[in-house]
């Protein structure tokens, strides 16, 4: 089968012909059917300080997909062949501390697909069967594939109650994008999403901003509390920008609440006296999804249309023509890219 | 203009000829476009015990409608002719415990539109200006009409976390059917629905149930107890019969969660220590909507098309029509009747 | 040893002679330094209907006991003899769906030490290892022997949170007595306790009720509503008496909270309707105690001196003399009996 | 009377003779019998950039205190001389965001006494009669002076149910041990305290600390997480020191809460991504006291005996002495310097 490679440790990707992989007795092979790239993708690309730690080639890139089951594993009672399917991408250990809390999105020995192990940019995977989650068949497959980053949203715009209350999200990547429909089935009053990308503002108002700001253009945080009557009820945090982190929070109203997803690349000089302590704000911090809770709730928002992910979807390549797709993520120009989706 | 009144003491109701009201300095002038028939009004039309106790004749009734400002008084500065409108029918005193602890809608000094003040049944009606909500112009009127029941199912079904939980809906009337979509975009693992009336969970399917049971016919505890793996997590309790309330807390998991709207007609007998103190189960009251973060909730669950409540519109009627409209309430035969709306 | 026995079916109990029990090697042999009386011990004694269907005679009594290891089974590391103990009386299975939650209290398949096997009415008695707490050396047997009811009261005063809550106590039996302490510690702004025995009232008081009412004397609901300006806050449900819970309910602010932990001896009459759902009111049924966080928060107040539970020790005897301790408590005549203790 | 006064810019107190204030229609005037020394005093004392920006002298400094009402002003009709009090020192508006949200603590146009408005280290003050809190005639003035500290320390030892929670204390000034006590009774299975000075460990054991860590001499992240089997569940982060705040989030197991009182003189390198975000860690910024809530916690607290101040007042003076106490906070040399009251 054809399957994208970080073949040795440096920058970029081949191409390479390789063996359909074998279930193991607990597993599942599935032949993918949509897979689309994280920029967690990029950086192993790029093979920036973070790759390097942690990734181990040759190994097979992709955990965000849908796919169809074509062979379960002797032990596998509950599935069968035929069925439309993604996977939550992290396997944990059901014993360390957190598994046992309940907390299985933040197991201490996790093994993450795609990173620790093969992915989905080939024509086929092999997923535990415990991972497997069953796709309603009325979700094409390139939306179903991006559960992985819809769930992220998901988690993050679940995280407070957001019913009447001033929303800002700071940050229109894809996950930024999508918290904003949430934000809104969810009872926000007002959504306003920043980003310096006018391209990605757009998307936001499509998405249904109420307003979009750029930071490069107007002061964010007198704008939001003009705009609110004297700041915003709760930051979803989706830049993992030092200026995108404090502008939220200079933005949010005494006693606010966060929720923050987006990923500084190192450390950054934090005002935690004035921006969190006396201020009086929550602040939660998001990884991953809850399993299997964010995933019912995906299902819900999905089928019932209170939200609509094609937008987001700015692209479609094959595998074959991987370089180019990464290409466009990595140089935009003047492009409006936002999720690219890959069909094997 | 056309209203329909209660006017003395007795059963039924009368279309007259009254007055165009005029609004007082902090009030709006609506002319109704949509309005629909609560139970309460069946209540109010028979002449039943607690409309005796509560109704002052005359009266004009209805409290669910929506309709267009065409007049505002002269302290209302941010509404304005032309709005398409809903109202909030709790006036509330802003000073009584409940008020003061931020829970408007359990206000001890309530007034009523419909029960306490000229209600909706009529081409028009005034409000204060405090309680009108604006509506989205792409919400139709009779859609619009129906948020103050939807507003009792949306507060019932966020009363708790649904996500990835087995829900059980006891009762399928108007708001109990409107519980079922809710539930599944709240991301329900299950939703199972009881109703005595065929029809009704013929409806209740329509609207999104997975498993529908008729407790006339088949034994809904052990059902319940089979398709949930020992007991539902959630209750929602909507239909107010002394049956389905012990059925519903019988086919509880322990340590189950139970929202409960129904109203029972009188006291019964509950076997309070088997069914809620030693099964840990939490037990929530819910009446009316929260003022405004269930408004808030209602429009993004409108206009994101998570919810669609078409289909438990099943008549519609002209004012002059009121008579068959209640008739078809009252005694509808072999015919589903969940929600009529009348067109003044 | 000597042990406490209910030998037949049938009323009464009987001191005989048995053999000490042998540990199993994950169980350890307890000496027995103190034993309480439970209410649920009269009902065994009387033979009640939920006695004949639950106890298997023969049987030892007892599950509120403090004592001291002096063996342990080959298995058990983390204990060993001399160490001061009591022991959670709850034996859970760790499988049912209650305990895969992390609600061991609500375990389905639950045994209980003193009703299913044989309990502390002895010298001598075997607990598992998995069930033992280790008690702090200061605290005296006749007080840890208290722990079982003290963890009751324990799980229902922190089932909401009381700060600056007006909080009534319907109900001054040795549990109810244990929470007015309870909720004093915890903030409450005033606390008010119900009884009919005025010997009870007046231990309440000791133990620092600020008001006490006799339903049997006074309109306990005017009483509480002037005092409270309109409602209690919070209703500690101690009494299991469909009066007092009825009252309890009616003087309750709307929006009020209700842990209840007293058990009616059947089903009764509850004005569901009024008195919890159009209230807006919460009931947490309230049973046994969470395990293990409860037992830690008991550890924090006894041992820093906030509850002082002597004064509700108002009877000692010696297991030879379980004759008269029963007679007393289940014939009180004009004496004040809330808890007894036997010293075997 | 005498008052110590920020007589102008710069470095340093005075103590000087002036007129005993007289209250307003709506305040109290109060002889003070206890003010202790904040370190907000100090900072004062020492003039350094924030007091420079926000004190307007001539001020009477002092804001922790407890004394006697000797007058009310004419439209106070709940309090009368005599009365031993303490008194909130926020003065809010009512009427900002904040405040509506039921926040006063976060109130945004705030007045605190003794900072923007003359304070307690003198022998009179007046205080609006809405401030004033009554205190239970059994707590001894120097104690009931604590207040506002201590109700920083419940404030922030009971943002989290610490029931059953390995508990971590970083940072052992008087607010820091004063959490210890708290959250022993709070339930905490474990209570250990760091900080670098060994007189205030020897401290932190006396109020009842399992552990003292000391960040000088040993790896403090390796230490806790040796003790707890994987990381502390909850942070109470006293220190305002960078490098304890990263010391308290890295030893944190993932999942963790954090409440965060200590304030940091300015920004500093947080790696936000790895010690809150893909943690799934929660901070709650921590200001001043919830009001009136944190004030009757307090009073179940002092007068239950569950919490015992005394160790925490390691010195005495009278007003004359001001400078021997202020010397003694800024220059403790060896000696363990915790709270100092002086008595007028």
């Amino acid at each position: 089968m054809k399957a994208i490679v970080k073949a040795r440790p440096g920058p970029g990707l081949e191409l390479v012909e390789v063996e359909v992989p074998r279930p193991g007795p607990a597993d599942v092979l599935i032949r993918v059917t949509a897979t689309s790239i994280c920029g967690t993708d990029v950086h192993i690309y790029r093979w920036d300080p973070w790759s390097q730690h942690r990734i181990k080639p040759p190994l097979i890139l992709g955990h965000e997909f849908a796919g169809e089951i074509v062979e379960v594993g002797r032990e596998v009672a509950h599935l069968r062949p035929g069925l439309p399917v993604s996977a939550e991408g992290h396997i944990v250990d059901h014993t360390c501390a957190a598994c046992r809390a309940g907390e299985y999105h933040l197991c201490e020995n996790v093994q993450v697909i795609g990173i620790d192990r093969a992915g989905s940019f080939a024509e086929y995977l092999v997923v535990p069967a415990e991972n497997v989650w069953v796709n309603p068949p009325e979700i094409p497959p390139e939306i179903a594939a991006l559960q992985d980053p819809f769930g992220n949203a998901v988690h993050t715009a679940y995280a407070f109650d957001l019913a009447e209350k001033h929303v800002l999200v700071t940050g229109c990547g894809p996950i930024g994008l999508m918290t904003i429909p949430l934000a809104r089935v969810n009872g926000a009053r007002q959504v306003i999403a920043t980003d310096v990308n006018p391209g990605r503002l757009e998307l936001a108002r499509r998405m249904g901003a109420d307003v979009t700001l750029n930071p490069a253009e107007e002061d964010v945080v007198t704008a939001v509390r003009d705009l609110t009557g004297g700041g915003a009820d709760v930051l979803l945090e989706m830049s993992g920008a030092p200026a995108g982190i404090r502008q939220g929070l200079e933005a949010l109203r005494p006693g606010g609440q966060v929720a923050a997803l987006g990923l500084t690349g190192r450390p950054f000089e934090l005002d935690w006296s004035d921006l969190v302590v006396t201020k009086g704000v929550t602040v939660k911090g998001i990884y991953g999804r809850r399993i299997w809770a964010t995933w019912h709730r995906m299902r819900g928002l999905l089928t019932s249309g209170a939200v609509d992910l094609r937008p987001i979807i700015t692209h479609r390549f094959s595998l074959d023509e991987f370089e180019r797709a990464f290409a466009r993520l990595m140089n935009p120009g003047d492009e409006v890219v936002a999720k690219i989706v890959m069909i094997p």
